[in-house]
Formats: structure tokens, C-alpha cells, sequence
């Protein structure tokens, strides 16, 4: 069976240079970069080449970039980090309804603790509105964690309107944009969207699990949440996972984003087109989406039964988010969605590896699943 | 020039099998565990596959471990997660002014926030007296940590007996002990050690860099640090690093102990025999250590003198540990060193690859940086 593999927005395949990068760096430049003789000085420098491709893919300078063990540690230290930081200058928090559940989490647990949480809902068009943040800024607003592209629906919030409005009520506040789905996939600079903060992971762009980064703008004070040697300007200690991090350098350094985008936007123009020739399909992702991403319900179909018809078909999506295990999308929720069009949301992934066959699997399979399955 | 890598309690050289695994798992098996298709399920198979593998190394059950990105993730939530879970019960916690400073570091963070912290010093046998330990427990300790083996000098100090005395006297107390550099070089079962929370780290037994675990005794509570996914039962967030958990199952199932040990045993008897033949070297390492590691100053010559001095012989070793990049050990210390013992000492650390030819390249550069390295 021909495999269709369409939820690269939970994880993608490691490139081969990605992965020929990890095995060199376990097997042969195998030293810790903190050894003080010339092995750890050879892996050293592999580390801070990995930081250098990082930090120009951001536009970044290479002492604002941290090395994480992936996505959720990076936003995780970024909102308790700058929390913790600023606590006595306010307690007011802004973020969204709809973050990944690194963020999403956090902030509830914030929220327990006493801080004024403010959750801004995603508007009628999907994303969230720039004025509504704003407007909920005051004076004793110390941070605004706001996702750049939904892990769900694709959804692609304003973060540069947002943050250069917020900082113009009150310029002491951090703004903090978790990139995951964004990094590689358009152009993402932090000092263009005005950002303090910003959260990327390796394994969205064909790097391996394990690893991720958090850009702290110069100047920008945040406190670190782990304690230890002083890897990383102590900010985030542990041995560097540097066969990761090496890894993580080359799937960046290969990192093609208009020609992908031209991709997989063909790819998601030719699949709703298809879809919406097929009755009982409502597209789920706004206007304003990631090409990578395309979320649609099925009529009274649960989304665990179709995704499971699906990969019998050999053909692989997801419902919400895989970092949920199938659990009830806040994310959805918050769109204000039916219990019955959540229930039934799918969501395609696309990486720059896809083809039109892919999508023709996944539009046969799902012809095939409405027939069979609604009967049921 | 043939190399004479010297310095394993860094890190080791990642086992061709363990690195072919994590290869696997980048470029085949590369899906989500946490994805619900039949691919999320495979991966999630090798994870649960990795678990048992460690699980059965420490006999203990599946439930009861949870993979981290390292050992000092490990310490810090073992730690911190105790001290969270139970400041309700108590102010006093318990541990060495020897740890690994990613338990050291944590400790003068809590003792900074009020916590009554308790650094006890190893005696004159370079090790921990048990009874001192116990001596301190009162019925307001919540937690004792204690590492197994000592990182620098290799003491091994007497958890078990710490453990059961330590409860005795106060039942609820909390023992958990960083077992980074014992696991996988003697039988580190926590039910013996009587230990309700232990720390492992791949890299140092020939997996990868950037994943350990942590064994929490079935029944014991502690609090995450980390928000966002259902990943580690929510004890550890994140989307599970399975190229390294895979391979660090792969270098767990490779161990062999016994075979191992008595390399490494005549290993350091030769060596101790031959260095004890140079003036000028006093050795460390108390009686009671680990045959892995073997710490040793050399009269006026400082540790990173000699360490590049031997580096350019081919020869690599470290002053201290890794993770403090050359800053003054607080290791050597506490062990009541006076500062030109603490400042020439070295650290040998070995694998089951050391051969005697690494033995005899490591004292002619000696020999060779004594007589003229002194004479400057």
C-alpha cells in the first residue's frame, strides 16, 4: 500500500543531510561541547554553527538564540520566564484562546495562581483580532504570548499590528509569538514583527524530535527555569543535545521557503477544490491560513472513525492537534464551533515531499469513508 | 595521532547500534507517538519498547518511568517536583555540597526562597557518613538528594542506608538520588536503594546527548514543571524526542555490567600503579569510588595546563566536570582540598573502549607535561 503521509503538522520525516548530521555527531564528533580540550572545542563549534544558521534564518544575532529540547520548552520558558521576570511591574497577561497547549496550559496555570489572564478569542474571520489585544493592554500588562500560526486550523494572526500597538500603550510589555508552525514555512524575523520573544521547534522542518530554540531579543531579561552546569548562558542548562542541534542546523540551512510555498499552495488549492465538490465538507481553516495547513469537518462523522478509515487506506491526518491524543480541541472551541462540526474536524498537513497523488488518496479515502461509514 | 579519549563521565561515543536506531527513527519510523494513525502507533510502540528497556534495567515497572531531555531535567524536576508537591508538610530538605550542580544549583535557589537546605559535606573518606545524613532528618524534611556516584571523584555514597534510616525516623521524607553517573556502570535498582525518585542520562552510557529519564516510585507524587501536551502522563510535557529514547533503549539493552566493570577495574588499578610511580601526583578519588572515574592532581601544574598539554598529546580529560566549563569546582571544595590540590586536579573517566595503550599514553604525557610544563 502507497503511503500518504499528511500530518506533517505533528511531526515531519528527518532529511537524510539532517539525519546523516545527528549520526556523524553521535559517532565521531561525539564530545561534550563544555570539555575544555580540542574534541569539546570541534563540538563546540559544530553547536555554535547550528546557532549561526538559526539565527540568520530569524535575522537574528547568534547570542539571541537558546537551544531547547523542543517547542514546549521554548514557549514554556518564554512565558514563565518573562513572567517571573517582570512579576513585580504588573499582573496582567494577554493571550489567546486558541494556543498550542504549551502556552494554553501555562496560561491556565497562571491563571490559578492570581494573574489576570486575559484569553482573546479568535474573531469571525478565524484569526484573532490585532484591535481586541490592544484594547485589553494596561499599564500593569507585563506580557503578550500570541501564537503566530494555529497548529489546528492554520490560522495566521497579525503579531507585527499587534505588537507595535501594544508596545505603543505600554512599551514596557514583552511580547512573546510561539513560531512553531511558522518557522520555515514563511519568513519569520522577529525584529519585523516587533517580537521580544519567539519560539521555534526542529521537528516541523524535517530536523528530529528533541530539539528547539527560543530567540531572546538583547536586552531582553527573562529567567531561566532550569538549574545546573552553564550551558546556554545558563539560561537553559543540561548537556546541549548537539547531535540534535547539528541536525537542526542543516534541515534550517536547507530550508527553501518560496519554493515549498509554491508547493504546497498549489497542493491546498487543488484539495479544497476537490473537497468542495463533496457534499457534507465544511472547511474549518480562515481565509487568512498557512498553505501548510487545511482543517475541514465531516457531517456526522467522528473524526477519530474517518482518520482511522483513512489509515487503513494509508492515508495519514490527524484530528486537532497530536499533542491532545484525540482529547477535546480547545482550539476549536474557542472558534466558537458546534460540538458536532469539532467532533468531525480533520486536519492535512502538507510538507514540501507531497504530491497531487496524496491528495487524490485522501479525497478517494474520504469519498469511500462518507459512503461507508455515515451508513453505519 | 592516535586519540585517547579519556573523558566518558562527559560523555561517551554513541553506540553504532544505538545510533543506527535514533537513524531509524528519523528517517523511517520518524511519525508522532502521540498520533492516533497506525504510523503514530508504530512510533509509539518503540517508545514504549525503549521504556521497558529501561524499566528493566533499574527493575522497575513501566509506569514508573518518564523520559526527560537529560539528567539534569531529571534532577531539576526530582527536585523541584518533590519540593512543590510537599511544602506543605515541611521546610527542610537535605543534600550534599557535592551534587552535580544541576542539584546544587536548584538547592542554593530553594535555600534563597527560605527553604531550610541542609548541605551536608562528605567526610574524610571523601564520601557521605550516612548517619550524618540521618542525624538531620526532622520531622519537618521533605526530601533528601543525594547522588549515587560523585561526577568528579567517583565516591560512592550509601544510599541505601541513608534511604532506610532516613525513614525510619521520618516516614514521609521524600529520598531521591542522582544516579546519572552509576546507572548502567553498577546495579542501580531504586526498590534496594529504598530510593522513591532516580535520575538517568543516556549520554553517559553510549546513547545520545539530550535524553534521560526519571524513575518515580509507583505512589509518589510530585508536580510537573513543564505545561502543555498529555505527553509522560503530563509529568513531562513535549513531544516525545523518540530518535533518542529510541536509541537510548537500544545502548540500555547493550549493557553488560559485569564484563564492563572489570575492564574498567584493572583499568584504573594499572593506572593508579603507574601514576603512583610519578612524584607529585596525589590521587583524589576516595577508596570507596566508582572504577569509571579516577581524579588526581598533579603538584603546581593547573588543570587546564596540563589538560591542553595532554589534549596536544592526543590524551583528552577534564578538570572537573563538564558542565562547569573550567569554573572552580565546588566538588573539590567541599571535599576540603586546599586550592593548589583543587586547582591541578584532573579527571580520567572511563568506557569499556579504554584500552591499557590509553593508560600508558596518558602517563608518558603526563610524565612528559610534569617535566616541562613545571620547569616555566
Amino acid at each position: 500500500m502507497t503511503e500518504h503521509y499528511l500530518d506533517n503538522s505533528a511531526t515531519t520525516q528527518v532529511s537524510e543531510a539532517s539525519a546523516k548530521k545527528a549520526f556523524e555527531l553521535m559517532r565521531t564528533n561525539y564530545a561534550n561541547p563544555s570539555s575544555l580540550h580540542s574534541m569539546g572545542f570541534a563540538a563546540s563549534k559544530e553547536l555554535e554553527g547550528a546557532r549561526s544558521q538559526v539565527a540568520k534564518a530569524l535575522g537574528a544575532d547568534v547570542s539571541e538564540i537558546y537551544f531547547t529540547s523542543g517547542g514546549t520548552e521554548a514557549n514554556n520558558l518564554a512565558v514563565l520566564g518573562a513572567v517571573n521576570a517582570k512579576k513585580r511591574a504588573g499582573n496582567r497577561i494577554i493571550t489567546t484562546a486558541f494556543e498550542h497547549s504549551s502556552v494554553y496550559e501555562t496560561m491556565l496555570n497562571l491563571a490559578k495562581e492570581g494573574y489576570d489572564v486575559v484569553f482573546i478569542k479568535p474573531d469571525s474571520s478565524g484569526c484573532i483580532n490585532a484591535k481586541e489585544v490592544i484594547d485589553a493592554v494596561d499599564s500593569k500588562t507585563i506580557l503578550i504570548s500570541i501564537m503566530h500560526t494555529n497548529n489546528e486550523t492554520g490560522a495566521i494572526n497579525p503579531i507585527r499590528e499587534i505588537a507595535v500597538g501594544a508596545k505603543r500603550k505600554n512599551p514596557s510589555v514583552l511580547v512573546h509569538t510561539d513560531a512553531v508552525q511558522a518557522f520555515g514555512k514563511t519568513e519569520v524575523k522577529p525584529s519585523k514583527l516587533f517580537a521580544d520573544l519567539l519560539s521555534i521547534s526542529g521537528h516541523k522542518i524535517h530536523a528530529p524530535k528533541g530539539v528547539g530554540a527560543l530567540y531572546v531579543k538583547k536586552g531582553v531579561r527573562i529567567l531561566p527555569r532550569s538549574f545546573g552546569g552553564k550551558q546556554e548562558k545558563k539560561l537553559r542548562t543540561g548537556t546541549e543535545a548537539l547531535p540534535l542541534i547539528g541536525a537542526f542546523g542543516v534541515a534550517v540551512s536547507e530550508l527553501d521557503i518560496q519554493k515549498n510555498t509554491e508547493t504546497v499552495k498549489s497542493l491546498k488549492t487543488y484539495l479544497i477544490d476537490k473537497l468542495s465538490a463533496l457534499a457534507d465538507i465544511t472547511i474549518n481553516s480562515p481565509e487568512a491560513s498557512t498553505p501548510y495547513i487545511l482543517n475541514f469537518s465531516v457531517k456526522g462523522i467522528r473524526s477519530e472513525t474517518m482518520l482511522h478509515h483513512l489509515a487503513s487506506k494509508g492515508v495519514y491526518v490527524s484530528s486537532g492537534s497530536a499533542c491532545s491524543k484525540g482529547g477535546k480541541s480547545h482550539v476549536l472551541s474557542a472558534l466558537g464551533f458546534e460540538d458536532n462540526r469539532a467532533d468531525s474536524a480533520l486536519r492535512v498537513s502538507f510538507s514540501k515531499h507531497n504530491t497531487i497523488e496524496d491528495c487524490d488518496a485522501l479525497v478517494c479515502a474520504l469519498e469511500d469513508g462518507i459512503e461507508n461509514l455515515a451508513r453505519r
